[in-house]
């Protein structure tokens, strides 16, 4: 079956769809994203993606290209035309195409993308031994809460992640304190048992998971913090964690060179990660 | 006349030019550009140019789409077919189209978008009584010495001045330097008849015109300086100015609420303009 794209009020073949070359999203990164989990073909956390979508949107002040209703219908048939039971649904909103200049356009209409794939659950071995980051200095624009495709130092860094063998990469501001992933957020259990990630501010996208985990924590009573925490203290975790909307909960047991804990999934990374795919699979379902 | 592009192998109406929506440069700001001023019907500083856009290629380690000497033979039949005169020549590359991951992909292949479009010589007007800037705090990335697509903040900073009747926005680090345009280098001159801009590093993007202009004088015998220059001293300056491939040699006559010199053009800003565009015409053009 070919992949089913939608573009501009059209659904089109995957390879079809296509984006003028001065749409600002191409030359400018003048443009936002979200990325929505679709599990046993229902949409995750999807209300509070949509909100962040419009905050987005709103920063940047681009108009809304639709109503939230029409943009649930073109979700929705995304995801039948896709034939999508486990996947997710990529949606992407520019200012428009207009003549190449800095400035906003006076007249552009905004443009909207979506496409859906499947994707595969991580496997039992990732959760169970957990995943390596590596820790590189955060050299991103300030402001990092606005979902943008301005993702150049993501892809730089998620790629040398990878040239190091690692998941990810963790990104360190001037005071030596860990910021992000490059596409997830990044949480620590201390020696005392206290979950610690960092508070959303500029410097960070603030995860939906994040605060779905967050959300969960509170509801069984953890000790949890929202503070900044440095590499060294990470490196001396009992524990620690990725969150994001693909990657959900998952146990990290490498910084740098460093083994975290036993090496292996910490009890309440695990807790959480069972805690939030339960929620996934429920509360936070909407069909 | 319908104005032709140039996307990938092909020249194209330019309300048909098109790209993939899993072109990297669309989802990731994964990409870079440069633009070069057509005068006369010829290139302005086409070496320069083509070099910082195999440097910039490199940095990202894209691959080069094509030889030098093809991009050039495009670069000539897109003016040629736009019949272009005065204007300039936009071009991007971008690492290809790939499914959506973050980390580069294996195979794929360079994305090269060309466009072409005719430009107005600045009012007499404005080189007289020369344009108002603002300062903004510089919110970009570190690595600004690279020209990606990754513009989201210039566009604010742009869309920022323009809301303040100012032609551009000089962006100011945390030192209360000023680094460069959104889309231009910024140049003082001192009350001791100094010329002063600030030295190339990953702060700022080398102007090609920049370049040029250093050229130019040093060999004038002009006393000159790579400095940074704070805001302050920048409003005590005798002139201002900004530069770049599209407005050459911009004075600046007011910065915020200070106006600068005597509020017209400065006489060193206007020697180097003249100077530059003898220049371009001359020996910085390529048939």
């Amino acid at each position: 079956m070919s992949r089913i794209a939608y573009v501009n009020g059209r659904f089109l073949p995957h390879s079809h769809a296509e984006v003028h070359v001065e749409d600002r999203g191409y030359q400018f990164a003048d443009g936002v994203y979200e990325v929505v989990l679709v599990q046993n073909g229902v949409m995750v956390d999807e209300m509070p993606h949509l909100d962040r979508l419009d905050r987005s949107l709103d920063e940047l002040r681009i108009a809304h290209p639709m109503s939230r209703g029409a943009l649930r219908s073109v979700m929705r048939e995304l995801v039948r035309l896709n034939r999508i039971r486990n996947g997710l649904v990529y949606m992407q909103v520019t200012r428009g195409v207009a003549k190449r200049d800095h400035p906003f356009p006076k007249n552009a209409k905004p443009s909207i993308v979506l496409t859906a794939k499947r994707i595969s659950m991580p496997s039992q071995e990732t959760v169970e031994n957990g995943v390596k980051v590596i820790t590189i200095r955060d050299i991103r624009w300030e402001r990092c809460d606005i979902k943008s495709v301005s993702l150049l130092p993501n892809i730089l860094g998620k790629q040398e992640a990878r040239e190091n063998g690692a998941f990810e990469a963790w990104q360190v501001d001037a005071d030596g304190n860990v910021t992000e992933g490059t596409s997830s957020n990044a949480w620590i259990v201390t020696q005392d048992g206290e979950l610690v990630t960092r508070p959303a501010t500029n410097d960070i996208l603030n995860g939906i998971t994040r605060l779905s985990i967050l959300k969960l924590a509170e509801r069984q009573g953890l000790k949890y913090v929202e503070r900044a925490f440095s590499v060294d203290e990470a490196k001396k975790a009992r524990e620690a964690f990725a969150s994001s909307a693909t990657a959900f909960v998952t146990p990290v047991t490498q910084i740098d060179d460093v083994v975290i804990g036993n090496g292996k999934a910490g009890t309440l990374s695990r807790g959480l990660r069972d805690s939030y795919m339960e929620y996934a699979a429920g509360e936070g379902a909407t069909a």
